[in-house]
This record gives structure tokens, C-alpha cells and sequence, in this order.
């Protein structure tokens, strides 16, 4: 832009405030206050743009090109971006200001899709793991299975001046009388239209409990008997994605999922850049809140609007979500979490009405969190306990939730030790030059035969980027073609036509420009891979050292879970070569996809399992790997393809140890 | 009017919506739609205009006298006013619609006095008897007198990798080891700010802590040591008057007490036909509540300010009251207490926050109210049992509370009986043609003396009306001195210079217009001796008919306690002349003025008092007199003065039996 012409735009433009940004490709308008960033824009009207560091223009992931109009971003950020992208005309979304109306390109690969894939019917659907089966009715004296909240179906008899108790007595009695259940306490809007209501009823009245500490709430009383009619909701609030699922709190039947990005990555795409903004801005933490709730309520009325539920029938939310995410949906600050020593609000979270944190369904519903263990070990491994039933068994099992943390849980019904180590974002396809999350269009496993790349996508689509399952495969046949060597370095004797030199250093072209949805080659860098060994070694080393302290080495862990964000899918075969699971036999392994939601389902329809995973998490002995000086010397042995120590996998390097 | 002048006032005002009515004497004003009546009108402007039918033009209380403008108040309900009062222009305010600019005076036998007794400094001033006494220190664990909500300092140690709790399980802990209170549950505003609220004020903070069943709540987190500043409120709500005691939770002390007319008055004076309105109307349910909300907040907020107490402090308010004046001040739908099998919502309430009532004391602050025994027999009373002690001894204790209703209680530590008995508003000043209730200006005890009479009034000043202990000595007096006989009627024969026949009936003059405070006399009727000879036949026909039931005679009765609003001050002696107190030897009774707001107090700083109250709630037995034929014979029999059977008042008639 030339100064002239910027003059002249101040001059014409010098008095209006509000401008009109289109986003392509998909025309979504917004009004925009003059000064707004461009990200600002998008984010008012629900584009969501990639942006992995919380709008600080560090990580170059916010990429857009101005089609029409004309802008002045910050050139001090542009450095962040190539050559080539420079003189394509990018900008970086975050660092440039509106200051008149424009026409803004977002590139495939600077898309967050997840919003569209829901509205295009292609919903992400949990599949329930086979081995999770419902705890037997362990309350032979309570009528119903006990989940967070139940209907029981009354019938009082009509007082008289003989037996002239309370309305609310009245109720109090028959519960004790027919159910045996100790009712503690009643809402207060409840009893408010009590009398008209058991009147008009002719004494026929459906009772909703509410779990409590030694006894039961009434939430609700309604005319009739609507005991058939209750619903929960599951919800998994992970720090890409939230995942909801419908329950029929009657049968313990899941009537439907959906899934939806956590639109907190708007304001940073990891945890601990959305600590930073909960806790350094003013409305930080309310954003943050508000961000998810709207999720969680967006969702569930998709649910209900499609399985014709009424929003009054829904009486129970169960969240399962790591330390931070649980702390942000509740508006607890989550400002101690990352400074040492670690510290969060609470692991044990009350039980409230849904409505006090946002969460609208029927008006007294609950609200209830899966209990943590630490900072860094949230109610969604909880969870994953609870749904792989780890502490059900003798065996001597291991967990481990592989997202933006590696979380790992050792044990069994004795004991349970566990620990986390930062993964990065590389898993989740973030961190890497075409990574992307698991949605339509990643690459989720590749293939090497006679030199040929073969690849599936997610949806079949054209390829857009590689999600983590894609990234370990790509990795592992690299490898296991030699194309790379043990250090994650391209042996560039061999004269592949796909590996390449850039001024970037040496990458390996997964499918060329012609044959991408971007229209530009997707690739993986040298770099990408060296992030990625650096992530699978931190895994690998809080597993190994998790394990030893306790005395044991892998050979003894019995039952092998793998849960987290990959994809729908883990070829569990690759993540042993990479070095990222040690080299046990098949049988021992199962992915068992998202674990928290399953876990949030269980402790929603079972008070058992909802009681057996504050037991858990209070037995559960978290080691802090920060303050472990052998955890470091594992971390660099395990920074090779697949181990320094070829030995531990005999499978992948035919040497046995 | 003329009916030009009508058609005249129609014409220029007809397009004006909104006219100013002033007030007199207080030269209050309001602004008031047109077709709003003059009793509304007053409303609006915190006017209170008598009125003891809640509006339906029945009772002739609200009339007024308009000085300037004209008004139409509608004819028939006219003939509730005498041939007199007619004359000299006096209009019903409950039917007269506002249609004009007007100004209205209020005659002092139609005025509502008690906002202006509490701005003048002449506040009712609840005593309270000698013979209540703490209760002593049971729960020896718990380090603090055990009130409704507590205060404990604590002094956390800062955490550790090591020692790595969250925030909330070390406060968890804290309460636990040191203080072994088990906590059940924390509110979530509580949580919101916690984290940094425990930095801040380097781990020293006062937990205030709310009684729950089985455990406690946390309900605030403040930053060092407040735990001396812990205040409660014990409320009163009495039909006619609402009391307030602003109490010490540390020392148990009360520090001030505030009292107002309870202003559901406006909406009817007894106790059905506030139920009435709250049933019949929309939104009357709402404007009950309301308004009695309205005072209490009222008080409070005046109790803080002269006692300089933060309103954050106080951090409990408990209530006692009539089953009906909880369930309005709860929103609890009174409308099924009036008819057979008279039933209540709930005679044992939640324990709720304050602010989900509406009353405005700390954030979390906690409501709870007097548990009942029945519709006719509610938290009040049980509260007067706790306050008389009657369940702590093992004497044979009677308590008598005489309000709108006559409620007795009868029993000792092992067992307790009650009954009610509508004894009509002659009591609280009621009914009767220049009764009031206890304040300023209202006779309170009356002699004759050589012919002379001689009166005392409440606050010394000029006779305005007579309130309850003054109408009982003057029946007493009268048929002392012969001037009535057994059955209420004058004596004509004595040719007495204050007995005079008026078109209304037989009357005797009190009060003289120049001596009164009205310029108009003050006299009883024959009609009001009549009613009022009928409201303590039915008390004491309860009275006889509740100790007959259990084998008891009043002789038995070591210990009598009369409770209730016939003023600060009940001559027993005289009480027991009408008839309405057995003829018992004098040093086995005590009045104990308002026994409800003792109670309520008692409750509030003692845990073992409320639980007991619950218990006692739940013991006591209730008669209803309705279905017991004995009841209408012993009705009749006392409708005499003392009574039909002489040898029941020895020492009145001079006739042992």
C-alpha cells in the first residue's frame, strides 16, 4: 500500500467506525468495530481460525490473504512467516487491524472445521469400548438404578383430618415408606406450587431425587407419572473438543452423541495458554467460562432438538475434564495450576444446580465433576479409570491419555500410582507444519509399498493436513523404509523424489499441491518429526519411570490401555515402532478412543461408580516427574526410533534385549 | 356532585391518566394511575390506612375524608359508615377510585401507626424473660457455640510439591483435624475466587461455616481472622407486628431489636383473609410475600446501621411464625391451610439461602425457619415452647399464645399436646369499635376507682383506641364494679353518667372527645364486649377441652406461661377475672411477652435448640377441637363472665367449688 493511498483511505474513512469484513469462503459477514483484529472479527462471527498461541503472533498458524480493501498489520510479526507466504500477500489474522471494509481469504489449512463438519451431518460419534459394562444394581432397596438424578412415581394417599401431614410430609413419608429412601431436603420452588400441583394430580406424582451426601434432594415434582422420562448428559470437555452424549437415565442407554470443537481455542490453543488468558485479563475467565458452557448448551440442544427430548426431562449433566478445563467451566481461576507447587482450587468439585454455571436443562438439574487427583491429573483420567477398570481388576494395568498431556495411570483394585508429562500439541496435530486436529480431511494413516505413498483421510476428502494417528504412522514408515534414521534425520543418500530440500531444512512430500485440498503440497519437515520423537520420548519416559518406581517393568503390566485424541483411530503396531508404547505383545494393547466421556457416562448413571472415582482419585498417588531426577536421563534415551536402548523393542529392531 | 360538575371533571381530565393524591396529616403524596382506589393510592405512598377485610368494603376501617377534590366512591358499601359519619363526609378508601387530584385526610382511628412509631425513635422493644438461659456448650468438639452459621479462624499451612492438596481439600483438612468438623459442602461463589483469596491473605482466613444436616457448608472464605464478627437475625413474623433481633453469633447476646407493623396488612388484617388474596388473586401470593420481605429487609437495614454492623456480617436470619406467615414468606401457597383437612405445604422448611426469599444479608447467608406442627399450629409456637422450656421440665407446663388464634400447648419433657382456637383479632385490638393494636396512643390498662376511671396509654400520650390488655381490664373492671353483669350486658338500672344508648346499641365512654387523642370518645360497645367475651370463651374452652383430653385437671398445672401481642404488659389478675386464664394461684403464671421471637433467637445460636425444636415440632400432638363435640358445650359454657360455672373462678366469684 502506498502512503497516497493510505492518506487517502484515513481522509474518506477518518470518521466511520464500523466496517464490514467477509470471510471467504464461506461469506460470513461481521460489523466490526474500527481496530478490531481480523481474528476479533472472525471471532464475531463464528469463523474460527487456527491459532495456536492465543493471538500473541508467534506461531504463524492464523494466516489469511485480504482479498478486497487494504490493511496495515504489525510488521514487526510478519517474520513469522516464509518468503513464499510474504509474497502471496499473508497476514497474520491476529496482528491486523481493521480499519475499513475488506474481503478476508482463510486458507484451508488456518481453518478450524470442526463447527462445519457438525452442521454437515458428519458428527465425530463416541464408540462405547466393548469391555465397559454397567455395575450390577449394587442398592437392592433403591427401586431404580442410581444415577446422579432418578424419577420415582408416587401415588400418596389424600390426607384427611386423621391423617392431616404436610403436603411435603406427605411425600417424605411415602418415599421412606415404599422406597426407603432418606430424603435430606427439598428446592425451594418445588414446594412453592406444591399444594395446587399434588391437588390437581388427584395425589399421582412423579418425584425427581437428586444424589446427595447421605440422602437425597427433591428437585422436582411433577403431575403424573413421567418416572420413564429422565435424561443425563455425559460430557467430555476436552481441550480440543467437547464431546456430549445423551442418556436415557431409566435404561442407562446412550440415545445419541455429538461432538463440537471447545471454542475456547479461540483465545489460545493449549492449556496453558488459556490459563494465561484466564488469569492475566480482567473478563479473561468469564470468556473462557462462557466459551465452553455455550458449547455444552449448544450441543445438548442439538441433542434433545434431535431425539425430541424435552429440555425439562433433562436432569443430570455429568463433565469429565482435565484439572484446568474443569476449573475454566466452573469459573475457577486456574492461575495456581501452572506455577509451582501445582496447585489447583479443587479436585473435588460440589455438586450444583446446572443453571448456577450456565448450563441450561430443567430448572433445579445438577451439575456434577468428575473428582481429580492433582493439577495435572483431571477428572477425565478419573474417568478413563472408571471406563477401563483398571481398579476392577487384579491385573496389573496401565493407562495411558495421550492429548496435549500424556497422561498415565499404573495399577489395579489395590493401588494406583500415575503421572503426566506435557506431550505438546503434536498428537492432536498441533505444533507441526501440516498437522491438524482429527477432523475431515486428515490424513489418518499412511502407508510406504515400492516407494508409493498410500493414505486415508478422515471423510475420504482430499487431504488438508495430518492428525496425530497420521503423524505416527507417517513417522513409522519413514522409518521403517529407512527414508529416515533412527535420529529422525532424512538420509538424504538415498535421492528420494519426495524428500526435498527448503529453506527450511529437509521435509518429505505426503501428497503433492495436484493432489491436496489446499492446493499446496502437505508436508512433513524434519523439524515436525524431531517435535514429534521429542513428544512420543516424554511419554515414553514418564511411562518408564512410572512403572519402575514402583518396582515393575513393562513386562509385567498385564492390560495395556491407549486413550486420547489420535483420531478414531490408532494403529497401535506404529506406535510401538516410533518408540511411543513399549514393545508388548498385541493382545495386551486396546485403544479405547475417548475414555472420559465413557467414565462421565458411568458416574452419571451409577452412584457406585460415581462414589468409586472420588475413592480413586483419593487413592490415586500422583508423581510429580518434574522434581524426578531420572525421568530427564529417560527422556533423552527415548529421543531415538525407536529407544536409544534398541534392545526394549526386539520387535521393531529385531534385537532382542 | 351534580352531575354537571361530573360531566365537567370527565370532559377536562378525561385525556390525564395520572393524578397526585396528598395525604393528611403527613402531607404525603403519591402519583396515581386513574381508577386506582384511595386505599391503593395510599399504598403507593407508604400510607397505612386500616384495613381489616383486605379491601371489600365490609369492614368500614379505611374511612377517609377528602379536603379538596371530589371523588365517587361506589354507594353500596356506603352503608357500612353511621348516619354521623356520613355526614361529616366520611368516604370508604378501599372503594372510592381515584379520578381526579385530590387531597385525602386520614382520621387517627384509621391510621396504621407503626412506621411512624419506628421513625420517631418509640420502637417496641421485645424483653426478653429471665427465665430463658442458654443452653450449655453440648457439642464439645465443635470450638464455637453452635449457631446456625460459625466463624473459625484458620491458619493453613502453605502447600508443598510435597504437600500438594488443592485449595479447598486443605481447608477441608484444616476443619477436620483441628476443629474434627466434617464439611459437607462448599457453595460454588465461594470456590470462584478462592485461589488467590488464600494467597493474598498468606493462607489466614475465616471460614464461616452453615449448618447442614449430617455436616456443614462452607458459605465464605474471608482473609484473616473475622471470626469475631458473626451476626444473626431472629425474626418474629407475627400477623400484625414483625420483630427483629440483631444477635451475636459469638457471644450469643442480642444487640438490638426492631419492630414494625407487618405491612400484609394492607392486604387484609387476619390471617385468612390474607390467604384469601393470596389464593383468589394473581399476583397476591406475590405481594404477600412481598411486602412482609419489604420489612424484614427493612429492619435489618436499620439494625445494621445503628449497631454499625457490616450487612456481610450478618450471615443467618431465622424466622418464626404462624404456618401461614412462613408460607408467605416463602412463596408457599397458604390455600389449602383454611380448608378441611387443613393442610400446610411443609410444617418443617428447608434450610435455604437468604437470598432465594429475597431477604438481603451476606451473599450466601442462610434463611431457616421455625419448624410447625400443623396449619394452626406453627413455628411460632414451637418456638414458644423453647423459649418457656415446657419439653425441659418435668412439671406440667401450660403455654397459652393469644394472638388472631388462641394456641395452647400443654405437656413436660415427656410428652406435649397443642390445640388452636380462633379467637378473632379482639386481642391484637381488633373487631371492636375503637380497638387497636399496641401502640402509641393505645390504652393498655384500665381501673375505676370511686366511679373515677382511671387508664394508662402506650407512650403516655392522648388516648386513641384500646389495645388488647386494655380492653381485658376494662371488661374486667366493669363487671367488677357491677356496671356490667355476667352475660356482658349494662346495667340500665344504675343510671352510670358513662353508659349511654346510641343508635348502635349500649355503649360505655372510656374517653371523652376532648380527652382523647381523635376528638371523638372512646368508648367499648355492648357489641364489643360480646365479641370479645366470645374470643376467650373459645380460648378457654380449648384450654379446658386440651386438658380434659389428657386426663388432667387444671389443678395439676404446676407452671403457666401466657405469651402474645396484647402489649407489653398483661394484668393476669384481670385475665383471670374475664375468664380467659383458670383461676389459678397467681405465682403459677408469667407472661412472657413474645415468646416467638425468643425462640427464634434460641434456634439461631444453638444447634441443639433447633434440633430439638424439630423434635418437639414432631412430638407434639395435635387436637383439632373441630371434630370434638366437648369443645361446643365448653364454648358455651364460658361465654359468661367469669364463666357459667362459678366454682371454677373461687376466687372471683367468691364461690369455692
Amino acid at each position: 500500500m502506498r502512503p497516497s493511498e493510505k492518506t487517502q483511505k484515513r481522509e474518506t474513512k477518518g470518521t466511520k467506525r464500523f466496517f464490514e469484513v467477509v470471510f471467504l469462503p464461506d461469506k460470513k459477514k461481521a460489523n466490526v468495530e474500527k481496530g478490531l483484529t481480523l481474528l476479533e472479527a472472525a471471532d464475531l462471527c463464528d469463523v474460527y481460525v487456527n491459532n495456536l498461541c492465543g493471538g500473541q503472533g508467534v506461531c504463524g498458524k492464523c494466516k489469511v490473504k485480504v482479498r478486497k480493501g487494504s490493511v496495515e498489520g504489525r510488521s514487526k510479526y510478519l517474520s513469522i512467516l516464509s518468503k513464499e507466504e510474504l509474497q502471496e500477500g499473508f497476514i497474520l489474522a491476529c496482528q491486523t487491524p481493521v480499519e475499513g471494509d475488506l474481503a478476508v481469504e482463510i486458507p484451508p489449512e488456518s481453518r478450524l472445521e470442526g463447527e462445519q463438519i457438525l452442521t454437515e451431518g458428519g458428527t465425530v460419534t463416541y464408540s462405547e469400548p466393548a469391555f465397559v459394562e454397567r455395575h450390577p444394581q449394587e442398592e437392592a432397596k433403591v427401586p431404580f438404578y442410581s444415577p446422579l438424578t432418578s424419577k420415582v412415581y408416587l401415588k400418596l394417599p389424600p390426607p384427611s383430618l386423621e391423617d392431616n401431614l404436610s403436603d411435603l410430609d406427605r411425600i417424605y413419608r411415602e418415599l421412606r415408606r415404599k422406597w426407603d429412601i432418606p430424603v435430606l431436603d427439598v428446592e425451594l420452588n418445588v414446594i412453592q406450587g406444591l399444594g395446587r400441583l399434588l391437588r390437581q394430580s388427584d395425589w399421582k406424582v412423579t418425584v425427581t431425587l437428586g444424589r446427595k451426601p447421605q440422602g437425597f434432594r427433591i428437585l422436582e415434582v411433577e403431575p403424573g407419572d413421567t418416572s420413564k422420562k429422565n435424561f443425563g448428559v455425559a460430557v467430555d470437555v476436552g481441550t480440543t473438543t467437547v464431546v456430549v452424549q445423551l442418556v436415557n437415565l431409566v435404561s442407562g442407554q446412550v440415545r445419541a452423541s455429538y461432538a463440537s470443537h471447545n471454542s475456547q481455542i479461540r483465545y489460545g490453543e493449549d492449556v496453558i495458554s488459556r490459563m494465561i488468558y484466564a488469569c492475566d485479563r480482567a473478563e479473561g475467565l468469564g470468556s473462557l467460562s462462557k466459551a465452553v458452557i455455550d458449547n455444552i448448551n449448544d450441543l445438548i440442544q442439538r441433542l434433545v432438538q434431535a431425539e425430541r427430548v424435552s429440555l425439562d426431562d433433562v436432569t443430570a449433566v455429568l463433565v469429565a475434564g482435565n484439572t484446568t478445563m474443569t476449573h475454566l467451566l466452573l469459573g475457577l481461576e486456574p492461575c495456581f495450576i501452572r506455577v509451582e507447587p501445582y496447585i489447583p482450587t479443587a479436585d473435588i468439585f460440589p455438586v450444583i444446580k446446572a443453571v448456577q454455571a450456565g448450563i441450561q436443562i430443567s430448572r433445579n438439574g445438577l451439575l456434577a465433576c468428575m473428582p481429580g487427583v492433582s493439577s495435572y491429573v483431571g477428572g477425565d483420567i478419573t474417568a478413563g479409570v472408571l471406563a477401563s477398570g483398571i481398579d476392577d481388576s487384579a491385573q496389573l494395568s496401565m493407562l495411558i491419555d495421550v492429548g496435549t498431556n500424556g497422561e498415565i495411570v499404573l495399577g489395579n483394585n489395590d493401588w494406583l500410582v500415575c503421572c503426566s508429562a506435557s506431550a505438546g500439541p503434536a498428537f492432536e496435530g498441533g505444533g507441526t507444519k501440516c498437522g491438524m486436529r482429527a477432523v475431515e480431511g486428515a490424513i489418518q494413516s499412511v502407508a510406504i509399498s515400492d516407494g508409493q505413498v498410500k493414505m486415508s483421510t478422515i471423510g475420504g476428502a482430499k487431504p488438508v493436513g495430518i492428525c496425530g494417528s497420521g503423524l505416527i504412522d507417517t513417522i513409522a514408515v519413514l522409518f521403517e523404509s529407512g527414508i529416515i534414521d533412527p535420529d529422525g534425520k532424512f538420509d538424504m543418500d538415498q535421492s528420494n523424489p519426495r524428500v526435498r530440500k527448503t529453506d527450511e531444512g529437509v521435509e518429505f512430500v505426503l501428497a503433492s499441491a495436484d493432489e491436496s485440498g489446499t492446493g499446496k503440497d502437505i508436508v512433513i519437515t524434519e523439524f515436525d518429526i524431531s517435535n514429534l520423537i521429542k513428544s512420543k520420548g516424554a511419554v515414553f519416559a514418564a511411562t518408564t519411570v512410572l512403572v519402575r518406581s514402583v518396582g515393575f517393568s513393562f513386562s509385567d503390566i498385564e492390560r495395556f490401555f491407549v486413550a486420547g485424541g489420535f483420531g478414531n483411530y490408532l494403529n497401535i503396531k506404529k506406535a510401538i515402532t516410533i518408540g511411543l508404547l513399549p514393545d508388548l505383545p498385541m493382545d495386551r494393547f486396546q485403544f479405547i478412543g475417548n475414555s472420559s466421556v465413557a467414565g462421565a457416562r458411568i458416574a452419571l448413571i451409577s452412584n457406585y461408580a460415581f462414589e468409586k472415582a472420588e475413592a480413586v482419585a483419593k487413592k490415586m498417588t500422583y508423581f510429580e516427574l518434574s522434581v524426578r531426577p531420572d525421568f530427564m536421563n529417560e527422556f533423552i534415551a527415548a529421543l531415538f526410533l525407536p529407544h536409544t536402548d534398541q534392545k526394549l523393542f526386539p520387535t521393531v529392531t529385531g534385537k532382542a534385549k
